[in-house]
């Protein structure tokens, strides 16, 4: 019999919540059978959200917490003196062995210091990166560091280029995925201090199929699988996409309003734009997981609608069902 | 009488020399009249494509360069040892007065070197930055430093921003320009330690307009006018917009090619399309100033075709008639 991943999903977070939240959770029930959903917040409006909706009540369950942690507040701080937080309580139902994943669109920060502190590492990792899914015109890479560790090491971005071919191969099923580090030019001696140092060590890697540098421009073009960074550049390069995405099909909008001509157009081309533009939209991709965790923890867009916290909730019946971590574990103390 | 500007071009310099550059040299010069060029190259190469067409030979002049540096050479052995390369004559014409401005899509790092060592910079300016204009919605913003100075410090910072708001002030005509730090988050708090340290170094410039810091999600919405960061982070920027338009353009070009409605739709709205497109094509406007140096050196992309080097030619017109040095060496000098 297939096993029944539990995932606890925060209920509170992120700034449609807790409505769009629980919405998308019961889209994840109705559309999987193997997955059972623990939602975590104010038991009152999680259940005035619920009563919305029909589906299988047995997989469906609440786990009552009644403080919020906001995206203003300190995330070690919010951690600590928030006990009753819907992201502390589900965190401990995942280190408590009662869930296997947390997904939340709450505060990146808290949810990130939040796991570490509270679901800790696996034994080895020095650093847990955040890796989403990003598009490209041949499917999709993984861009990781996006957002976790600024300042990293090169002995850091190692791991994550280990972690990342893990994931890309197992969860998303590439073969020997392509790993590069993002760089400003080709050649090996080009970038700056920290690539400079990490480049020589990914190259000696065996156990990864490291294919140099990537510059910026072929990111898009899906110049490889696994596209190591650090935070800061990971961050710009994941908000750029978002923004430049944004921007583009907002100005191709209002070109196609501009003469009547192009309006006809407009309308017999749309269908096919819709479809186009869609597959260039990261929330399509569901969260982004905190690899290297005693756990899963799948940080999804704070600006999420129910399609990405359906696609996240069911991202993790991937990631569990393919042992991600016992293989990240085996890889990392193995091999370093 | 109105001044002539004299621009050294770089003949061999890029993927399209020297057809494209002579043909874009003379597109300048048949546009404006109060612009001189010297082109300096091979001049028979040079002499060869000149004759394909008709132009005011007054104002067009050649010096003959026998070497070319490549991409493929270390900029600053190659500069030393190549002192008939076209990009040392060129920068030694600007050192001697004989030229304003030098334009060149060869090598950057010959470039960026070869402007610092040969013309030298302002005196008081630390680092020189490349500062491209990007396009976005509104406008353009000024992306400053997006590939000179790796490994910057934050006293760098605070002289690109400065300099970057001093262009687009007198260049570009935007009145108090609002600076903002590109940043992985918008509180002050957030950042690497780089941007830690730059913010308040910024926030206590009086004489710029620094309005705080900018996710990369909202430089192409036109979030600021002078976009500071440090020049990895810059470069990685200025690609990916590159990268991430070509895609998508290439993406919705295929996607309207899908069915036959959105053929006809497409064909229709082809015009509009094409001229969206273009506003957010970054080689519309010109080539990118290396900011600070005792004189002006103009780097456009190395696969810059005719109306890149016409656009990067003519720009110079403004930088020397709104006398940008002189305000960069004032500004510099007196508030540092």
């Amino acid at each position: 019999m297939k096993r029944m991943v539990r995932v606890a999903v925060d209920a509170m977070g992120g700034d449609n919540a807790p409505g769009q939240i629980v919405k998308g959770t019961v889209e994840a029930i109705n559309e999987r059978e193997d997955i059972q959903v623990i939602l975590v917040g104010k038991e009152e409006a999680i259940n005035a959200e619920l009563s919305n909706y029909t589906y299988d009540k047995e997989r469906l369950s609440i786990v009552n917490a009644n403080e919020v942690i906001t995206n203003e507040e300190a995330p070690v701080m919010a951690i600590r003196r928030k006990k009753e937080s819907s992201i502390v309580v589900a965190l401990n139902l995942v280190k408590n062995g009662e869930a296997d994943a947390f997904v939340s669109a709450g505060s990146t920060g808290a949810v990130l210091v939040g796991g570490q502190l509270i679901i800790g590492r696996i034994k080895g990792v020095e650093r847990p990166p955040l890796a989403p899914l990003i598009p490209t015109i041949k499917g999709v890479s993984l861009l990781v560091d996006c957002g976790a560790n600024v300042d990293a090491r090169a002995s850091h971005l190692v791991q994550f280029a280990k972690m990342g071919s893990v994931y890309m191969e197992h969860v998303v099923g590439i073969k020997n995925p392509r790993v590069a580090i993002v760089n400003i030019g080709a050649e090996e001696e080009k970038g700056n201090m920290l690539v400079k140092e990490t480049f020589p060590l990914l190259k000696n890697c065996n156990d990864i199929n490291f294919i140099g540098s990537i510059e910026a421009r072929e990111i898009p073009h899906g110049g490889a699988d696994v596209i190591v960074c650090e935070a800061f550049v990971g961050n710009v390069i994941l908000k750029l996409y978002e923004g430049l995405g944004s921007a583009l099909v907002g100005k191709i909008k209002s070109g196609l309003m501009s003469t009547t001509r192009s309006k006809i157009g407009a309308l017999l081309s749309k269908p096919a734009l819709k479809e186009t533009l869609k597959s260039f939209d990261a929330s399509e991709y569901g969260g982004a997981p905190l690899l290297g965790l005693n756990g899963l923890v799948v940080k999804t867009h704070g600006s999420s609608k129910s399609i990405e916290i359906k696609n996240s909730i069911i991202q993790c019946l991937t990631f569990v069902e393919q042992e991600i971590n016992e293989k990240i574990s085996i890889y990392i103390q193995e091999k370093e």
